[in-house]
């Protein structure tokens, strides 16, 4: 083990017979953990006999190859002279446009106390983030229809404000499957956080225990679960896991289990996402950034920008003839993720299963219509989360506000029998306001909070949960209520007309 | 008193232990007053042991010092040293921006005969103003929805008009709360008129007089009530108080004595404003400036416009660490003027007071819901204003005019019981006919004059008021009614469709 | 009589006690006219003692001051010398802005074949406009919602169509009051059309005579009645006459007498239009003028474009000082044509005044709703025009579409008692398609023909009208439809969205 | 028949009494054939004594001249100077801009694996094709206002999503009238392949033959349907034919009769356009391609851009004189196709006649109401194709997901008699499956396989394929649906807002 590799024997093992890759200049032999990879085995296969560590670092917890490469795969370190000649590709690499504008974007990022709103700091991160990283966050499901209406949703519930009545006190805290929260919202799941902060979802975790309120954790987070508790600000802050069922049990009880042992407190199970939706603008990023590379190019070739005049090669490509066989496969960042996902989940196998595997409390997250609102209150779960995966999953699913209304509408009753969260397009402490009248009991947000640390790192995330609380308790107190409680349904209308929203 | 202190003796009390200001050349000890100021002490303390005069002047009433500041705090003239010293210094400070654009703007002025309607003068006022001002006149709650869909109410009520009905004489004349006007319009209160005119609301009081309708004076407004009665055309010449109303109850009893002695007829109190809305563009404008600012000093040294190629110098902060401890607290222009309001209102305690304290006929400003009208009208007011403070409180508060729809269809019998108003999103005289038409017994409206003043001073709230008096005699011709009275809800229909409005 | 006037003479008449003006170089006296001008005596004085004739001649017909002003008055011919140096100043009068554009545009208008909408005409009409006479003819109420509007609500109908029905031979004539049309449209009165070509209205009732359809005149035609009347193509084309009632009764009694005897059809009375209604765009257009023509002396003066660097003199105004007394009064080139108008038309004395009058049959247009059109029906009217002056009078004014099809809905009955056409956003064949299915028995176009004579002349009425034609005949083949009488409503839907227009 | 032509003879015979065309090199006698062309005579008259090469091929199929010219009048080929001399001609005639363009968007066209969606394949298509092809394949009636509104209305359809269901195996195989389909989408007709791809409609039939679904030929194929036929993959590939009724029945009987022979396997009637509707895009083209010539060589000899400086020479045509006499008669490419049709189509003719005529299975295509489904139904045809001719024809027909979904609501049991189908709007998988859920079998597509084969030949059609394939698969799958029966009218609902679509 304590053997030294030379970057000439790495380079030899560059197929899928011998795949060797370099991280942090170690070396690694993946050739057997190929088919079992969760994002597939191509993607590996392009740094097969190369250093992986760009790519790898941002999307893999710490223990991943603890956890999931033997340790004689672990072959050991790189020579001194592969490591140092590594350092040096990388630092004379020239900068890419994308490198470049990301450079500049971060050297007059704004001042956090000049964000305002939640929108505000999207806008910083969109700026800031590698247009991948940023196409990753945003996408959403083919033309993002689903997306951009989860939020306009939120617009044809108007208020009805009460007057004189006392507003001094006002008390936001609410809780959550039994854990207080100082706000009636939380953190909604969203993996790959490093690719926004080098310190990734801890950042949330921290951020969250400063602030008070609990934070849903990935499967795919790209900080490791022990690494997570331990940002925790005490041993008595909440946090939440979702899952995504295996197709083999066994491995999603063992992670069942070290979520339980490493103290997290309830698994909201995935549901509305067996497969993973259309999202275009990530699948989108690498053809926009290769043609803005070659515009750039061909700019400087011509001295001049590319246009009538500019001489521009043809693509060499002949693409009539280069039609892959078989079924349309796509794989944008998000991609790589689920390959080894469960796509016969059910009522009566996963379900079950689930109730008899862990202990924990279980919350369905991707409801989508008020039928199955209905079976998970009757199968004894502890809560749903009304949720289309923030329009990432099936286009034209209804808003999860609009599911929501309907639920209140034509079962009330459900919302005796679980709690009932919601997500997808909250921007606003009004936003969190109308979904708490119609019945829900928390509001969960995903995007925004990766927007915080891609743009501020854990103070992000302190901002986010600040400018939220200032704007909850100020609707709270415009509506004239002082606690959760007594936001009921009569204190919003759902209008006959659509608001123009100017940010859309 | 008589003495006279130089500059450096007053830059000396520069902190909260000792607070000296210049105002107008004379000096002020207001250390003790700090934590009594409505604006907050954090303002003043920006301007201690210095000049406030700039700052001070635009938004205080000239009896501000004496009504609140003991004698023996006016500490007397600053020496004239210190008055020339100040002078220059105020003569030598270069321009910003915002300035040369203001003056600009100023020299080419158009004409106020070719103001046709009242956005024209609105597109004059947003030309002429500082940045600042117009951001805090125009603001309006979170992303300005309701904002905008006060305006885009009017819009989905159309007209029945009748026709072969005689027309040639017509009656616009109303009472309000039984003292006579000559349109059925009013004035609602705004605040800090000296921002946009030298003679602030003193313009308005003018106007209105020799135009015969009423104004309801703000509570905040920047010209004192005494010189504002003086300003009336003559004695019977009615004017109404807007209230906001103190946490300690014999303050708003002494302003209350005041406006009675004074003469004033009706007191609107404010009851959706017990604290201040969301105004991110008044919040915005301080950091706007600042990078105009910014911008114009890069592009001064690069002798260009700052863009890809000029070198734009990093910020200097480092803004991750600098996040504000505590609750999160944003203060615009508007954010100043609140600190002492009581936020504990009620139906039980604040109204039963307010109908003891004075005898004047009674308002409630900021009914933004049928329920509460209907309470109102059984607590014994003489009127209610159907208000959501113009867009500035709760975002999605019900456009008023939806509100007054709905009074009209749920409740017709609160109509008898008191006089209802209405304001928010009025720029026609057809506006004024609607509501009219479902019910209101007159229309306020605000921002209008604001920016009247802001753009021709007393000229511009008498052309301001013709053109609504031309609009309103127009479109009470061609609707074929010759008095208010005609005006009945049988001429007004709620399309199910929203028409186009070119501007928002 | 045959004495002959110098310019020094005639300059000296240049005031209200004796005012002389020049018309075609012409001297007459219009002192005691003054008062009696329908447009006013404002517009007169401006040309106190100077050449009126370009002002005049486009307004007028030419038995205008035949007609108005006595023989005595008629002082006779100008002098050689005064005639050449009236012709000199003409000649050698700079061009201003818009005449330059306009000459440009009618340099390069598009040949008439390549015109295949009213919209395409209308397009050649805008460039080709002098600023004016485009703002007066396109203007409409206020903001032109109700403008736009009456063009939306056809959008909101969509066809049934059906199909395997015989369609070879298409039968589109119409009977309108018992006379013959080749087509269901109709030429809605418009005024003034001698601003747009010079042969004016003329040119209208040739191109309707050639392809069969019936012209409304107007009561402000600029072309003289007799003058139409000679242009028919022969004397069995009928013609309509439009009229506004004079608040002298014994005017519109011998305007009645004219009419009738120069052989005219029938009667439309203007019901909709006491008053004009605030037609911003026409009131703005010589503000407008005056602005381009500053910034383009300015733009000469600086050799370059005014703007931020160069420098624009200050307004000279002191806008604030000059407000007019009294109520406002805004005159555009519409606004002269009314002062004389009965404001105080009604159901029991004009209309009975009218039936009395006139043998003709009459029609009542500007019908806004149903209960008017229901009243129409008792009152033993001929027909109605539902119609809201192209959304020229009151702004919301429900559009006409709207109101037949309330009328369909609710009271069917009036279609059997009186004739119901509609006017007002008609651009398409399937338009006026639309109206027939609802009821209608002819749709008016008025706009559209003042369009096409300003681009094309006479040829532009009949290229308007075989556009129509062809698309009616379309409409119906492809609608399963071979005669107007199978227009029924079953073939049409009012639809419960808005579609998209693109150009609006 | 050996004999050579020179150029000289053939340019004599250049007029309707004598009307020879040059075609790829050989000489044709078409005098007595001009009136039957379908396309008209006045096309053909264009290239009198001329070669029509150009024109000709793209939209004929090779065997039309062997079919529609006696022998006798195939008088030879050119002779080798003749040929020459075309030839030289041909390569020295300069480019046009449109030219120009189409070259440079070929060079550059995008990978087609870079194709994602239907949209992108259609953004390539438009880059690429000549103006006057785009215009035609892309073309509809009067203001594209029923083109938009087609594909609005999938727009205004949501999912309930079903969670908890296994999913891993999705069967998306239909079955079309009794023949298998991979997917529930065909190709529904369109013409002139050619335009836009050499080998026009028959890569469509090699790439549906591959991916396993049904194309349905266009009567108007610019491919005959022998190489058609002998273009699918094998003999038991089904192929549809699309018919349009000529007004001689004889005729349309040998087409039957040839297409049975050949193999077809159902007919779809075309009953929607017995005349082409008013396609403004496809008759404007040629005015545009002119301008922009005339724009391109003013640009040159000005050495400038031409505007305000530019001399542009005014146009020479005094268009005011230049009315064509007649009724209005516009001819764009589509205009040639049908002056032939039948236009007297009856159910009580027409379709039993048909009946008589054929075995093969009858479907209605342009199905536009529920009253003519529902009659369809009980005329014992076989399927319905509820389409407005992808809002080609009538413009304002609802769009066909709306008829289908009155028809689900209204006459639930037509869906019984007869299999339903739609085409029209349709953009994405989830497009598809809203169509299935409501009650349509399958789903037909038409321009987008032209558009396939314009940018990217078979392949594109391929692609297409693929691309609906996936997006099909993934949206049963995120419905929780794994076969077509489980689409039911449940999974949707119609909203009653309209969400906003970006790419419109």
């Amino acid at each position: 083990m304590a053997r030294l590799w030379s970057l000439q024997e790495v380079t030899q093992h560059n197929n899928a017979s011998s795949c060797w890759v370099i991280i942090s200049n170690k070396v690694y032999d993946v050739t057997e953990f190929l088919p079992e990879h969760p994002g597939g085995s191509k993607i590996i296969l392009k740094y097969a006999g190369r250093d992986a560590t760009k790519a790898y670092e941002p999307i893999h917890p710490k223990d991943a190859l603890d956890k999931h490469l033997p340790r004689e795969k672990h072959l050991g370190p790189l020579d001194s002279t592969g490591a140092k000649q590594l350092q040096e590709e990388l630092a004379t690499q020239p900068k890419t446009q994308d490198e470049i504008r990301v450079e500049k974007a971060r050297a007059r990022r704004r001042p956090i106390n000049q964000m305002l709103s939640l929108q505000d700091i999207e806008d910083v991160a969109r700026e800031m983030l590698p247009h991948k990283t940023w196409a990753f966050y945003r996408s959403a499901g083919d033309d993002e229809i689903t997306y951009n209406e989860n939020r306009r949703a939120f617009s044809r519930f108007f208020f009805h404000p009460r007057i004189l009545r006392p507003i001094s006190r006002v008390d936001t805290s609410a809780t959550i499957l039994g854990f207080k929260s100082s706000l009636p919202i939380f953190v909604s799941a969203a993996s790959l956080g490093k690719l926004g902060h080098p310190l990734g979802e801890a950042n949330i975790t921290r951020g969250c225990g400063r602030m008070g309120i609990i934070q849903m954790v990935s499967h795919y987070a790209s900080v490791s679960r022990p690494e997570l508790m331990a940002a925790r600000v005490d041993a008595s802050q909440p946090l939440f896991f979702q899952l995504y069922p295996d197709r083999d049990k066994s491995k999603s009880a063992k992670v069942l289990r070290e979520v339980e042992e490493l103290g997290f407190n309830a698994v909201f199970m995935t549901v509305d996402g067996p497969v993973n939706g259309n999202r275009e603008r990530d699948l989108r990023a690498p053809f926009e950034l290769e043609e803005q590379e070659r515009l750039a190019e061909e700019a400087k070739r011509n001295s001049g920008k590319p246009g009538e005049s500019g001489e521009l090669p043809e693509r060499p490509e002949d693409a009539d003839n280069k039609l892959v066989e078989g079924e349309l496969v796509l794989v944008g960042t998000s991609g790589g993720l689920r390959t080894t996902a469960e796509l016969d989940m059910s009522w009566t196998d996963t379900l079950p299963w689930l109730q008899r595997t862990t202990k924990l409390p279980i919350v369905l997250k991707g409801i989508q219509c008020v039928e199955d609102a209905v079976r998970a209150a009757e199968s004894g779960v502890h809560g749903i989360l009304l949720s289309n995966h923030g329009g990432r999953q099936l286009e034209y699913s209804l808003p999860p506000l609009e599911v929501l209304y309907r639920l209140r509408k034509q079962r009330p009753d459900v919302f005796d029998k679980l709690e009932v969260y919601i997500d997808g397009g909250i921007h606003r402490g009004t936003d969190v306001l109308k979904a708490l009248c119609l019945g829900a009991r928390a509001v969960g947000l995903g995007r925004a909070f990766h927007f915080a640390i891609s743009a501020y790192g854990e103070a992000g995330v302190i901002q986010t949960i600040r400018i939220l609380q200032r704007e909850i308790i100020l609707g709270m107190r415009l509506l004239g209520v002082t606690n959760l409680q007594e936001l009921t349904p009569e204190l919003v209308e759902r209008v006959d007309w659509q608001p123009l929203l100017a940010k859309m």
